[in-house]
């Protein structure tokens, strides 16, 4: 990366991921020269020590990002549709983390270990994919690359810091309520602004994000397009069923996937995944050896495990896939699409 | 059923299944003369009051069953395999709860609503199929029976008491661990005499019973082999992936289905879920209705929600399916073909 050093702007500085990417650019020595952190007003004026500097938080307004050369958003879709074009005409690139520009045509969608060729053609905005999609993507990315693949039927087990802080907050309230045998006070999940609200605690809820009309939810559309979008591959046929679980952090992914090549063994589609960026193969029945979201939280890979072939399909394979939401499946891969950016010479 | 009576033992009367099994004998009001509680040494002697009878709890031997009708066995696999023969010899009909004679030719594996026909070629031992198969065959029953079915991949969401008591006990203890930041202490699962244990609370754990040589585990492949097996039908492409999660009571399917009808549609599909015997539909988006295991808790049907067509195969179709693995998973079912039995005059 050479001596340059590049302005950031973090929009949402004060959230979860907001707070993560700070800690990421820290960790990986991101080479930072003004660092500025933007939030609604309500956070505004909070001072925040980062890397020995101390960092007053200040309001994002359409006139925050003159001189920056990358600006991190996080602050929910509204704000991103608000404020990234306003980023982009004083010159900023936009890595965004909400859903807002997702599936524009105009915005390349990025995994770095899958597609960060699509960043040749960005115009200022970048989007950071839903946390289900980008552990998928990982991990099915060498798996497609080596046999092809047609088919996948995902079935995800998410943690409710993905739902942000006030849904963690709720599970450990009711967590306690219901040890208590009290009554448990559900407000937040499954959607906070749908209408009615369930406890996650000892519980499963078969809807993340709102429906839409064809009965998938949105964030199970988002696993199918997103998807089909990273691998350029508007072919591939993909169903998920995405379910809310008292977990803290990393989503857990049940997958079936189908190769277009016959005869391919367990064996090689564990060398794959061995030698594949990102992936830790954690996978040994033997010792029962394979990935849980606990020991996942707050590592950078994503882990794959229990890969199986069908035993009625010769293409057809399963496997669990697990990653931290909040590491790869947000602040990360969000950092490493800016050191991508870098390393391409595209900022 | 008229005015006859039946002489009932049950085998592992203390466990959580045998407690289950009582309360429906009452609350059915089950034709029933002596009730013979049986159980290990340990247990023996404890007085259970049972529909206004103090019941004293026997040790479970082979001379226990003279004179006894029907013996309902919930004491592990062990104990059917030494003693179920033994019952048999003394004229009783023996409905097992556990995995022992599951897979035998001779052995109906029985799911009243599905395949009661299947009691009549019994020969003294009938099997109640394991928890997650059970709610799963109710669901797909009316499915197959109208549109053809000949590919299932199901995901599944399994409770803690699937795993007994002691399961349950550490899943409440590590929650309390979790939340004073303890470190959380695992004994139990995932199966308590393999060699690794690991926390449930806020986990998910991919493994339920042991491995076997496929990769597979135990309880993936009797969802696979129990249900070609009730369905009576080799030639259905069957994948199950089994995951324990903290949840107390009733298990969650994730289920993918393909009929063989083509053009059917979601409608159709709900219709004949609506007609079902043992189900009840609870689908609508629009009002975010589904069904949760905290919900079903406690409850006899198998709940269906979230039905919905596949958008990239027109005979593809997902669904979320729910039961108390206690109940319809477990003591209910093993009441159900008691009843079946006498209905049919084969007791």
């Amino acid at each position: 990366m050479g001596n340059k050093v590049f302005n950031i702007a973090i929009v949402g500085a004060t959230g979860a991921v907001g707070q993560k990417i700070m800690d990421i650019l820290q960790e990986k020595d991101f080479p930072i020269g003004t660092l500025k952190l933007l939030s609604s007003e309500r956070s505004a004026g909070k001072k925040i020590i980062w890397n020995d500097r101390e960092i007053t938080v200040e309001v994002a307004k359409s006139d925050s990002f003159s001189g920056i050369d990358i600006a991190f958003f996080s602050a929910g879709g509204e704000v991103s549709r608000k404020l990234a074009p306003e980023a982009v005409k004083q010159g900023a690139i936009v890595i965004d983390n909400t859903s807002a520009y997702r599936m524009n045509k105009n915005v390349p969608l990025i995994v770095p270990e899958v597609n960060s060729d699509h960043l040749n053609n960005h115009q200022g905005i970048i989007a950071n994919p839903n946390c289900s999609t980008i552990q998928m993507a990982v991990a099915l990315k060498p798996i497609k690359e080596a046999f092809g693949l047609n088919r996948i039927v995902v079935s995800t087990y998410q943690a409710v810091s993905g739902a942000g802080r006030q849904a963690e907050k709720e599970l450990e309230t009711q967590t306690k309520q219901y040890i208590q045998e009290e009554e448990m006070v559900a407000e937040t999940l499954p959607v906070r602004s749908d209408e009615k609200h369930f406890p996650i605690a000892f519980n499963a809820l078969p809807q993340i994000d709102v429906f839409e009309e064809n009965g998938f939810t949105a964030e199970e559309m988002k696993m199918i397009q997103e998807t089909k979008k990273i691998f350029n591959d508007q072919t591939m046929s993909i169903a998920a069923t995405c379910v809310r679980l008292p977990i803290v952090t990393s989503h857990s992914e049940s997958i079936y996937i189908e190769t277009d090549q016959e005869k391919v063994s367990v064996a090689q589609i564990r060398e794959v995944l061995e030698k594949a960026e990102g992936v830790v193969l954690q996978d040994d029945p033997s010792t029962q050896t394979y990935p849980t979201p606990l020991d996942a939280t707050n590592k950078e890979p994503i882990f794959v495990g229990r890969v199986r072939k069908d035993l009625d399909n010769e293409q057809g394979f399963h496997m669990w896939v697990v990653g931290d939401n909040l590491m790869k499946g947000a602040a990360l891969n969000t950092v490493q699409i800016a050191q991508s950016l870098i390393e391409n010479k595209l900022v």
